[in-house]
């Protein structure tokens, strides 16, 4: 992965970080390094998952999930027991890994109906086992193939902790089972098993995420300018801490979708916290110039615009036309469209003082994914450690979680009599 | 739609509205009608938008496309000229309406690939007849279609300006053409022709979406107390003058997904002017509470979350289990989970004074996303008059165009040749 800050530079946008400002950045990403470092060192919680491009085994994963024979994988997860493993199939160019990750009946019914059971595996992720969302879905699943007369047992791989009812259920029935990785939370187990198995299942090569993985790991360094995760990491920073609060994080590739998803996921939930952390909007290029590129231009410069893309990818001609006014599109490329609307919309940026990076892979692969996946994870924590934040918990979500089980009877809690007592103000 | 304004109130949320400064914004939404009601009775542009579920034909469209035989739709346009149709379809559980809306050649590679071109219809739609995006990927299209030996001109649909490249060709190959209407942006064109085409070829009934707009529009009245329109664009005004810079945008149902894409661009586009706008950020519940919600409930007071949902759906039991810890889960619907989420993620915002608006529908369907597309549109024509900004244009995305033509080679521009000068400052 490259990327390129002249667009966040003092000099190019406002906010923006001076070349003076990076010097002083840059002695504290060396004083974050030797504390990523040391955390990686010693596997502690979190930093753990920096590691994993190292002690993932991809045959280990292949030979676990061998006699799932299915053309298609259902995966069965929330948050990043989903995002991970739908951004490596998608930067795959797999078509064939559905998610349920959400309890919309309307849209597990549908999806269930849409599926040809007998040649669809099942990949449950749940580190607890007990996770509401998901332990529901599964449960709704498994009906579906009962119902339709599937045999699940032959067909579901489980990926869970040692312990809980998700493991207790795939010993008794003997399913394939993966481990969750220790000390790495979900959003950061993309490089695992709960990010592999859907691809490993349908044939591709687990290995080479994992090595592209860990070409991202080998730059990690103590400074930002050897480094370009480091890079990506400390410029964001720099650029809230002068008022950039959202980060429009806008990949130019639709195989890239889901990686803007979790990046979301990555980038909130690390290091929304005590009033900190950037806003991360999805968007996608070059579709949303015709929807938020307005507002990136002319609206409050709080927001600094990721732009993401791959500078190797199968290109297609545009067939030559006698349409006047268009002939000067005869000569290109769907893929050279995609690029002059890329650097078009970087300089438009600029041109408005609307601070951007750059970020490039070579192609979107396995590779690539891998690189991505490492490289943003690396930023995220670097950026964890300069805003001083706890990077690898999410305490906020647990009042949500006591008051969804109190409003659906297992027992009452503090947090469901504050959803009774809701101040009503409706206009009908 | 209803619209719930309780936990935007001073003594809920920070920032938050107290009702005696509700009541000073109700004399400005007063003016404001004013100006929405003359515009509509005189159709000036972009008002006009607002007398589409009056103006538009459903019959009209059904007859236009009566002759085009498909089971599946591919839609070639961008932006506005792909949102409206996308989510109309979605709200409808239609699952065979694809869209072509990036220039990403692998992507259409895929996607051209996996399409019964035979049984597909293409739906082009481009008000100009010139959009870079969309003739070239119409381009491409048209050359799939002639070398898998399918004869295009019997099953394409075009809708376009009165004049212009598209209205020429679909004059010379004698093709179904319906018109973009006079004076409606892109963006506030879902209730025509531009968003209906794909509904109505795939046998849906286009007229119950207009009916549900109908009853939006009869809701609209000088007070944002009598209708939950304004009520929304008012209070998302009053919120982002208090420092609501953000607009998180969460339905509660997948079908809506595509809504949330809809309303962001409507947003953006239309209010993201002259150092204004609130940024929309998509999610969707539930799924999104295990990505985003650490960072709205423990991040900045900058933003407003809207939380969307239908309040009645097909629903669907979990089956019974004999998994300890999940038991309280047994008595329950998917419905009553995603519910008791819904309202839990609500309330939790409200516990950490994040301030939140609650907008519901009885159901997605067709009456459902009429009501809704009808109601945002208003509660972006009234959000625009109050912030004083001019609603119905797109002035800052013109640069970009002039850029990407000139790169092209189009001939040079002043905007090639500033991306050419590009300040790099690349980490490797």
């Amino acid at each position: 992965m490259h990327v390129d800050i002249g667009n966040a530079l003092a000099e190019v946008a406002t906010p923006g970080v001076s070349e003076a400002a990076l010097e002083r950045l840059d002695a504290e990403v060396a004083d974050a390094h030797e504390t990523i470092a040391a955390g990686m060192s010693n596997a502690v919680f979190g930093y753990a998952s920096l590691n994993l491009p190292e002690t993932t085994s991809a045959s280990g994963i292949e030979r676990a999930v061998a006699d799932v024979d299915a053309d298609a994988v259902l995966t069965v997860g929330i948050g990043g027991s989903a995002l991970g493993a739908r951004t490596v199939t998608a930067a795959l160019g797999e078509p064939e890994h559905y998610v349920l990750d959400n309890v919309d009946p309307e849209h597990a019914t549908r999806l269930l109906d849409s599926l040809d059971l007998p040649r669809t595996a099942v990949n449950v992720v749940s580190r607890s086992g007990t996770t509401a969302e998901t332990l529901a879905n599964f449960l709704v699943v498994r009906e579906a193939y009962e119902d339709a007369g599937v045999d699940w047992t032959e067909r579901t791989a489980v990926t869970t902790g040692e312990t809980g009812p998700l493991a207790d259920l795939a010993d008794a029935e003997d399913l394939p089972t993966l481990a969750v990785p220790e000390g790495v939370p979900g959003r950061f187990s993309a490089l695992s098993a709960v990010g592999l198995v859907p691809a490993a299942i349908l044939g591709h090569d687990a290995e080479a995420v994992l090595a592209g993985a860990r070409e991202a790991r080998d730059t990690l360094s103590g400074s930002l300018f050897d480094c370009p995760a480091y890079a990506y990491g400390a410029v964001a920073v720099a650029l809230e801490r002068r008022g950039a609060h959202t980060n429009a994080f806008v990949p130019y590739a639709e195989a890239l979708e889901p990686f803007a998803e979790w990046f979301a996921q990555l980038w909130a939930e690390s290091l929304g916290k005590e009033g900190q952390g950037q806003t991360p909007a999805r968007a996608l290029g070059a579709t949303d110039q015709h929807s938020q590129l307005q507002l990136y231009r002319a609206g409050r410069h709080d927001k600094v615009v990721t732009l993401l893309r791959a500078t190797e990818r199968d290109d297609r001609a545009i067939p030559d036309t006698d349409v006047e006014g268009l002939a000067y599109l005869g000569d290109a490329t769907l893929g050279e469209l995609l690029d002059a609307e890329f650097e078009a919309t970087e300089a438009s940026l600029a041109a408005a003082r609307q601070p951007n990076v750059r970020v490039e892979v070579e192609r979107v692969d396995a590779r690539g994914v891998g690189d991505l996946l490492f490289s943003f994870e690396a930023a995220c924590v670097l950026a964890g450690e300069l805003m001083g934040v706890e990077t690898f918990t999410q305490p906020a979500v647990e009042w949500g979680k006591n008051a969804a089980r109190g409003l659906l009877g297992a027992g009452e809690t503090e947090e469901a009599a504050a959803v009774r007592g809701k101040r009503e103000y409706r206009i009908e």
